[in-house]
């Protein structure tokens, strides 16, 4: 009796709150979109008074291939699509010209300052998306810089089994690219649930990775609405104030406050595009300190005088992992070339991983599913 | 010149990055909105094809005060409205009917299944709600339930300088309402910012504060994509379930992996709502646990028979605080107010706080700043 009683109240405590939180301007319509099937999605949006709708999906070449979508009788406008390949995909809907996300699906990711709507679609290729079944945990954790002069922000994954153990673990520098912050590998790169994966599959070696913030001016992602400074990007210390403050500030940091292996065969850094020539860098200014040097997406130009001392210095300073991956589509793909011409020139045994496609977050994904396999062993 | 040379290469990299990231299909207008003028508030949306776009937002009445905007010569529609009082609202663009979001507001969060843009207007009300000068950090941490059966989430705050000291915290268990998950109080409820600011400004003792997920049918929220169970309401333990996992599984866990006071008298528990209602289940159930009892916006009905029964439990275990707080306008104020009586028909000293508003994240933020002061002293 007593338990049908508190049953019925936890009820109503529930039904209280499911109509809580000012839902009266948001009704929200038993749309199903995005609708995964064996061979088809299905989008779906209500917009009765909508002249044209489209879809647009980051499987399509171009905004130019958008679909036009159709009306049903509930002035549900509908698409239906032959299943993509395997594949994390963001996707809008074009409404009478205006992007718009979809406001049925949950699943909704930051991609710098922009929203996009996610479709992952499930395959092999795709399985280490998703979420593993042990799992790290992720900490957004405030440190000192007093290289850059601030607070600033970065994101640590530690792995499963971290808060019970004792180990000490070799850490992943993973940096972000141009319009990111800390914390777009978390999201955008599906990094923790690539590790989990890996980890769990026992295909990576279990590892700390640490995501900072790859723009001075920036304390933290603009999501917290935190002043940006203005910086002097023409001062003689600009260039490396980042990579500086990575050494200096970032790793004795996580050195001092996690079980970290605190020796350069147990460090690796990896960045996409910006973050690859932070990986440069701060490899090529701070030689021995990272024994995995993983640069994505990027390179260097020819015109780049000092590369060979640099990369000379990397070579004495010693190495255990030199991973260069690029899309073969990649506007960049001709200064990756020119760093794989530079190592091969400077007798560095390295990889160049080239891939199909572009600057694209599927091929940074499929990099940290690779390299993240290379790492530490 | 090297200097020259690496500032060039560096710039080229905060080029290429920032045209990566499949740019092409979302050009971006240099909009401005939402502006917060000194008397004004500005919004801006460009959509050239639109017949009518309305602005709302919630500090209105309802749907029903959209206000229109208009459109300008660069086919960006416009409104201005007074600056309303100091608060954290959210608001949308109605464009045509359809409900959207501001693109050009990266300040987007996410309220159960909808995503909605914020606009902070400072003040003193909201000043604890932007990020303090001294700031703790959050984890997202799975933990094992065997009590739910599943490995669930949920977020840990530490207040600035748990890592680099040695003692031991006080700990606010912080439970969301119907619809939310583990992220709520972090995103909608700006709980890491109001406690940094009250430790900051010495008025709230330094504490840990842990969001569980309160949906045992979830592992965590919706967004990680994970299945979520089918568990049957009617039966006998389904009730107190996720109670019974706070006591058997969270506090045992927390206790465990963090430098915490494991006594009734450092121990508090608050929740909104539904959370609310497990507030209040909690402590009936386990009278003793928890030194501070904070239930928000939530009450009792009347026709609940044990009541008597259970708040004398509750006052013979022992307690610190006891803090109702509810709005006036609240649908379930009559509940708040049921219980207020059964509190002081049973004997049991109390607070109860009430607010103009309803059901709303505007109080359940100001009951935090409220009640985070009273606790633990």
């Amino acid at each position: 009796m007593k338990k049908k009683i508190i049953s019925a109240i936890i009820c109503l405590f529930i039904f209280a709150g499911t109509f809580a939180q000012e839902l009266a301007n948001f009704r929200r319509a038993p749309v199903v979109s995005p609708e995964i099937g064996e061979k088809t999605v299905t989008f779906r949006i209500s917009a009765p008074q909508a002249k044209l709708v489209r879809l647009y999906g980051s499987w399509m070449r171009s905004s130019d291939s958008s679909l036009n979508m159709s009306k049903d009788t509930a002035d549900i406008w509908v698409v239906t699509i032959q299943r993509p390949p395997e594949e994390l995909y963001t996707y809008n809907f074009i409404v009478d010209g205006l992007n718009v996300n979809d406001p049925n699906n949950v699943f909704l990711q930051r991609d710098g300052t922009r929203y996009l709507s996610v479709l992952l679609v499930p395959g092999d290729l795709t399985s280490n998306y998703f979420e593993a079944g042990k799992r790290g945990n992720l900490r957004k954790v405030w440190y000192s810089s007093p290289t850059i002069g601030t607070t600033r922000r970065m994101y640590v994954y530690t792995p499963h089994g971290y808060e019970t153990g004792k180990e000490s673990y070799p850490v992943l520098y993973l940096l972000h690219g141009g319009g990111g912050d800390e914390d777009a590998w978390a999201t955008m790169g599906r990094a923790c649930q690539i590790l989990d994966n890996l980890i769990e599959k026992k295909l990576a070696v279990p590892m700390i990775c640490v995501m900072p913030n790859g723009n001075p001016s920036q304390e933290a992602a603009r999501t917290t609405l935190l002043q940006e400074r203005v910086l002097d990007r023409n001062s003689p210390g600009f260039a490396n104030l980042y990579i500086n403050s990575i050494v200096k500030d970032i790793i004795p940091y996580v050195e001092k406050n996690f079980r970290v292996i605190a020796k350069p065969e147990a460090r690796a850094v990896s960045g996409l595009s910006m973050g690859g020539g932070h990986t440069l860098s701060v490899t090529n200014e701070h030689p021995g300190v990272f024994g995995y040097i993983c640069p994505l997406s990027m390179g260097i130009r020819d015109s780049q005088t000092d590369i060979d001392e640099k990369l000379q210095g990397v070579k004495k300073a010693g190495y255990k992992l030199y991973w260069v991956a690029c899309g073969s589509d990649d506007f960049l793909f001709e200064m990756a070339k020119s760093l794989d011409a530079a190592l091969t020139r400077n007798g560095l045994d390295h990889t160049f991983f080239v891939t199909p496609g572009g600057h694209t977050w599927a091929n940074w994904r499929i990099y940290l599913n690779t390299f993240g396999q290379l790492l530490f062993k």
